[in-house]
């Protein structure tokens, strides 16, 4: 039944739609909402506008941005001649908060997925083709996620670079730092056996 | 620092406002809302706007609405010589599932508490008095939360309505249908103790 007006009904129904919001959650998001002053529930539909309307993928590496090229292309400090694939922005900024990395990187937006239907066309493959072929790096290191599909992107983006006699590199498969051995796999545990280093 | 472009992280910030909503899963919820199709944001910020807009308090008993009288108040088939007094219209939807009450309701919009900062003042309880003047109930039940702040509210709202010859009551304390006696707190089983009833 209808307890409180349609208005209220539908907000609830578009927050339920996101990812992470059940029933229960939306409900309260829209009581909060509806409670909130006026310009601040504004601010937050502007937001989600502004956000649509002016966000495009950087015209280089496919990160977002609000202009043209994003501020980690545009900046003169960054070490073109390496690339580091990643499948998502968020994984760029998470490399970034190491501080360790100085060179460019290259968002691919996903990663290869048959079950999901989601093939090399999908994602920004062709592009990242292009930019080598505008300029040719020394270094690609392969940066998507160590899982299935990501594996299985990093072997398909491996194919086709090593004929273009790049150096192509993947981040190592380890024991996590910090962790206790007795609570990591086993799939990591011989990965880490396997990638051992001399000291 | 500024990875995404000012749009998004706009959008990050207005999203983490929400309660229950932290920094990561804002941010999940802005990618997930820049990938949507530009009529699902549009639909969603437009939701917003329009619940902001268009609801407002039922004239009669305070619970949110689209139009003047909320569905519940406008029904001829609800008993108008009984109102139950909830302190939020989550507490009316909870209540009306059950099916087992046909009469009215009024909203308080939360309950008393010192601590942070809500008077009788700050609750919807000018509007239950000025409704009861208009027409006087037989019974007014108090069904605030079985916390300290709606029983203070209840005491309170006993203390002023008792004086006007009305019957007030205050839902049952005891233990919840179909849990295990074990699990429940020392109150609650000697408050079931002392509501006891002969059968």
């Amino acid at each position: 039944m209808n307890y409180y007006g349609n208005a209220i009904n539908r907000l609830i129904e578009e927050l339920s739609k996101l990812p992470g919001v059940g029933g229960k959650s939306a409900q309260r998001l829209a009581f909060y909402i509806i409670a909130m002053p006026g310009e601040r529930a504004g601010a937050l539909a502007e937001a989600i506008l502004a956000a649509k309307r002016d966000i495009r993928y950087c015209g280089q590496c496919c990160n977002f941005t609000d202009s043209d090229s994003c501020a980690l292309c545009s900046s003169a400090r960054r070490d073109a001649d390496t690339i580091m694939v990643v499948e998502d922005p968020r994984d760029l900024a998470a490399y970034e908060r190491t501080g360790e990395y100085r060179g460019m990187y290259h968002v691919l937006h996903g990663a290869i997925s048959p079950m999901n239907g989601v093939g090399p066309n999908e994602l920004k493959i062709k592009e990242l083709l292009a930019r080598i072929q505008r300029h040719t790096p020394s270094e690609v290191i392969l940066a998507t996620n160590p899982n299935v599909e990501g594996e299985a992107t990093a072997m398909y983006l491996g194919k086709i670079l090593k004929p273009l006699d790049i150096k192509v590199t993947r981040i190592a498969h380890g024991v996590p730092v910090g962790g206790d051995l007795e609570f990591v796999d086993q799939v990591t545990l011989s990965r880490a056996l396997q990638w051992r280093r001399e000291i």
